[in-house]
């Protein structure tokens, strides 16, 4: 069987669950994967690197893929969108910014444009942009993004967003929350750390292994994973990870940090490189105490779908007549 | 029509639907066209004022009606949860901080004990009390709170709550909320922010003004409310409001809110007495850019049930033979 909606029809893809373009994480592989699946996969253009995505590119084969960006990044580089709208990438991905000729560039290459918003003001500018759908992404996703939280966000986007194609992302990680997220009047659901733990996921083994252990309840918002990785955001947004040793020290003290931010700059790029989680971050959301096994990215969208097939085929037997 | 999980049969309720006992604002009209409607309305004991509860519990007539206590606040008067259970509420409603004897006392009066968590953590430590039921509330929600988000919590208290039926709460304002949170596991949903502006509420008429017209994009979680009104909370658990002038001045500085908090207690007391909400607290959460106009109570758990049972019916059709 398979989850319709018109959100199958726009991107042609058998399933509305997309892979979130995770920076770093969502490479060729994993977005194959996903595609090969019956959903989207996205390969994460993060903070541009022309090399890395001409890779992934590869690696994905000649997979129907998405592709996402850090609007505000991009901006910096816009070369990078020439030379993946060459691929012919089903669809574009902008987060965090403002689209300007962006968006006129993409819908005009003949790929959608999916614009992820985390605030009803964004959302408004989303669809004035001219988007062909839009991701409402709410605070308990992992990695970057806004305060507001999916479940009512995605109704009150979806109220004005009139025919486009609302996207709900932010804490869906299993069948559940996808039945939960049409019921809410999304077209479908974008997933981040539902798959970061998965085979195909360039997360690092060891952050792989944290987070199939991790509890939901310790997670945080901070500035403090960018400050130490040397990456200026703008804005409201900010990154949510797993709690850590290094987190606990800074998350209260962030322009302590910055005041030393150097010598910490190296502290945390020497820990990445090696795999400590005491101080590297482990970037995922709320949603990562439904993630308890390292598996194919297959096996998890197939679970998701199978899921919230049994749940909304079951649905009408919550209505009964009175008692 | 009606929706029935096994919360019905748990309290005696036509539809899964708790109102939020919102201190100052669930009082005994509320809670009684709540329970009307086939709902149950729970009377918000609030910060204690044992004339005060008397009074709404008059006001509510004979309805069956349940009844909240801040837990913390309760210990400092033990005496008031007595005086409630002679009244024999079905369910006396227990959040924020350890429930201690009171579990035992509100289980052996008859009563249902239901507690509400905001953390995987805490939900472990209400099913080692013996909750009859929990509720499992979002950092969306309107008044305190805490950090985690709704759709990522509820199913993760689903799954260590075994037969216990679980209530989402946080961010549910309509059907769409309603529906979404079956899907997720809950057995039925807790709302404040919908009823925050309805005819029966005690809220002050300027604040149901001025909550029919926000935005969810403009709230926010923060102590200052609480350091104006001179309550000392304690934990993780701060309070969301609508942003306004007097937030926006401190939220960014508790510290220097709290030097200089006797001052600001008499301008804070004095704007909420004349209803200058510029300055003193509106009290709602992210969904209350579904709450668009005052009406009564019945009105909108009928509009919630009815378009939820409508979502829940249609549910099966977004399963479809493969394309």
């Amino acid at each position: 069987m398979a989850i319709r909606t018109k959100l199958n029809d726009l991107l042609g893809i058998e399933h509305p669950v997309l892979l979130a373009p995770m920076a770093g994480v969502s490479g060729g592989a994993l977005a194959a994967a996903v595609t090969q699946a019956g959903g989207l996969g996205q390969i994460g253009g993060g903070y541009g690197d022309a090399d890395w995505l001409g890779r992934e590119f590869a690696a994905a084969g000649n997979a129907r893929l998405g592709v996402g960006f850090i609007t505000w990044k991009l901006a910096q580089q816009p070369h990078l969108l020439d030379m993946v709208l060459e691929r012919q990438p089903v669809a574009v991905f902008l987060s965090f910014g403002d689209a300007g000729s962006f968006a006129e560039t993409i819908r005009r290459s003949g790929s959608k444009l999916i614009m992820q918003v985390q605030t009803l003001e964004q959302a408004r500018a989303a669809i004035d942009a001219g988007a062909d759908a839009i991701v409402a992404q709410g605070t308990e996703a992992g990695g970057h993004g806004g305060s507001r939280a999916t479940l009512p966000l995605v109704p009150a986007v979806v109220d004005i967003a009139g025919e486009l194609p609302v996207i709900a992302a932010g804490g869906i990680a299993d069948g559940r929350g996808m039945a939960a997220a049409l019921m809410l009047g999304a077209a479908g659901v974008l997933c981040g750390t539902a798959f970061f733990a998965s085979d195909e996921a360039l997360s690092p083994e060891g952050a792989k292994a944290v987070a199939t252990a991790a509890s939901g309840d310790h997670t945080l918002r901070s500035s403090v994973c960018d400050v130490a990785r040397g990456l200026d955001w703008p804005g409201a947004w900010n990154l949510r990870t797993l709690r850590n040793h290094f987190s606990d020290r800074w998350a209260g003290e962030v322009e302590s940090l910055k005041a030393d931010a150097a010598a910490q700059r190296d502290i945390y790029a020497s820990a990445a490189a090696k795999g400590d989680f005491d101080t590297a971050a482990v970037i995922v959301g709320e949603g990562v105490d439904l993630v308890t096994r390292r598996e194919p990215a297959a096996a998890i969208l197939t679970r998701m779908v199978t899921e919230a097939e049994a749940l909304l085929k079951a649905a009408p037997g919550y209505v009964a007549a009175p008692a």
